[in-house]
């Protein structure tokens, strides 16, 4: 970072408890970034506003407003052909939420909307682990399980610009039933960090006996990092929540890529911070269950973008695109 | 067809008995057709030189090979990228065959090859049910299950040319193993004529008391067909058997459609004789099975195209794309 870039985008990550925002340039250098708190905003125009506000001093560092090229937003169940973020369960803003249109009224730049983890894909694919790529597939292990595909180096967003929400497909009929959505056996209830929270308290429960830090801990507080760090300490059920959590993520994938045929999957998020513990099952599934010709092709691989970073520099590549 | 245009296409649909073919204009009359068999042809190299011997008196017609604009191939494993048919389990022909190479240095003019059910893909958007729509899906429904994906108006390849294997994802984890994979619990397993046959004797052999016509029929004759016209005159295990298979057709389909969201879902085959008989079950198992945003949004429907000229029309459709 010598020379100041002629021109910037502004990458917004719009998260359910915060939201994250930067100006970045084109080769993905960060020059400015900071936070606000999306739940202090019961409305989206106090949102922007003070989006607006915290945003206003970064811009004027760069020599102002001319110098940015536009807004990329990130935002669960955000809709790129509209702009608008649709029925999201985890944000308070309810029903269909024009969010595109208010900030570029605000800004008096271009605004583009996508889903957070179709903003992930495209800056995997501009900085990241997926650079150069034409064909990957990103899935996001958090809260919950999103992803985004990517297809002859374009994002795929269907017809009406919601494809890609892969943490949804049922992976096992009739299987354990999601706590928002109510569907039964999606991908999200057993691979999301709550999904593998769920799955340590039923093995705890079916094996009253089996000896595990956990049972010091509150069923809530259980998360993938304290069932990963008993694992380590070789605690035999944590690992078999791995296990389980890897078999059937694994299983997932082949049918993704039975699909798409990608040149990688890109697994990112908290969960993936148990890196082989996690990745090992996963692969293994992932291999049995294809088809012979697509066996040993696939990268299965994390993201090496800094997740603080990767959030905003994927919003802010879709200004580039 | 009144005048006769100023260029053709030459389709050739190679299947595991017969090859069709047929001369083309760009927008979808088949000039000319006819047949082969391709069981009679131990070595590709005897097939193309057939292939050719049946074309030239048509090709002569239409005013020599100079008003060709290419040949388009439609095959099982047929590959995109590299002009192969790769490990072909229905065909004579072992190993990598290199076609495309073969078929161009035939004929003098340029070959393009892809595999069947993504031929089939190319001529729904062409000359189809799928006319004008940029994201859908084509799954065909025979013997086996194939499927042909167009995302952003292009046929989906993948990264190495074999995306859109559809017929061997896994619905049932752990379920009825598929006869020529081996793999646990694919769509082919249950959702093809052969599959749709297995689950009408596993019917028969649990309901021993069950009265049906299909009794009277050996087991290895009793096809969709025989399945349907039993149904239709009332058979209750026939039905259930529709029932069964749409239930799972329709639970593999939604999560088709939450990975690209297509505007359509166009099924093709045989087993589509059955009519709303298939077709109902299916939605209904659609719609249950995804999230309320993909809901009531996604057409199901059959192919409008002549079964005998679709693959025709479809492999020559590859030469104008």
């Amino acid at each position: 970072m010598t020379e100041q870039p002629s021109s910037f985008a502004i990458g917004v990550d719009i998260g359910g408890t915060n939201t994250k925002f930067g100006l970045v340039d084109k080769r993905g250098n960060i020059w400015y970034q900071d936070r606000m708190r999306t739940t202090d905003h019961e409305q989206v125009g106090t949102f922007v506003e003070e989006l607006y506000e915290k945003l206003q001093p970064m811009i004027e560092k760069i020599g102002g407003i001319d110098k940015v090229k536009g807004i990329g937003m990130g935002a669960p169940n955000g809709n790129y052909y509209k702009g608008t973020i649709e029925y999201a369960p985890n944000l308070k803003w309810k029903g269909i939420v024009p969010i595109a249109a208010i900030v570029q009224e605000k800004f008096g730049i271009p605004a583009i909307l996508t889903n957070d983890a179709n903003a992930a894909a495209q800056g995997e694919m501009m900085y990241g682990a997926a650079k150069g790529m034409k064909d990957f597939i990103v899935i996001t292990l958090g809260t919950g399980v999103g992803s985004g595909i990517i297809v002859n180096g374009q994002l795929v967003y269907g017809h009406d610009g919601f494809a890609g929400e892969l943490g949804h497909v049922t992976v096992i009929p009739d299987g354990r039933q999601h706590w928002g959505t109510g569907m039964k056996g999606s991908l999200e209830a057993y691979c999301s960090a709550t999904g593998m929270r769920l799955t340590a308290l039923e093995l705890m429960e079916k094996n009253p006996d089996a000896d595990t830090p956990l049972r010091k801990i509150k069923a809530e507080d259980i998360d993938s990092k304290a069932i990963y760090d008993a694992a380590m300490q070789g605690c035999g059920l944590c690992k078999e929540v791995f296990e389980y959590t890897g078999n059937i993520l694994g299983l997932a994938l082949a049918n993704f890529v039975m699909f798409s045929s990608p040149e990688a999957i890109v697994l990112f998020g908290g969960v993936t911070a148990a890196g082989e513990m996690l990745l090992k099952p996963t692969r293994l599934a992932m291999e049995a269950n294809m088809l012979p010709i697509f066996r040993n092709k696939v990268k299965l691989i994390f993201s090496d973008l800094k997740e603080a970073d990767a959030a905003i520099l994927g919003a802010s590549a879709l200004v580039w695109e």
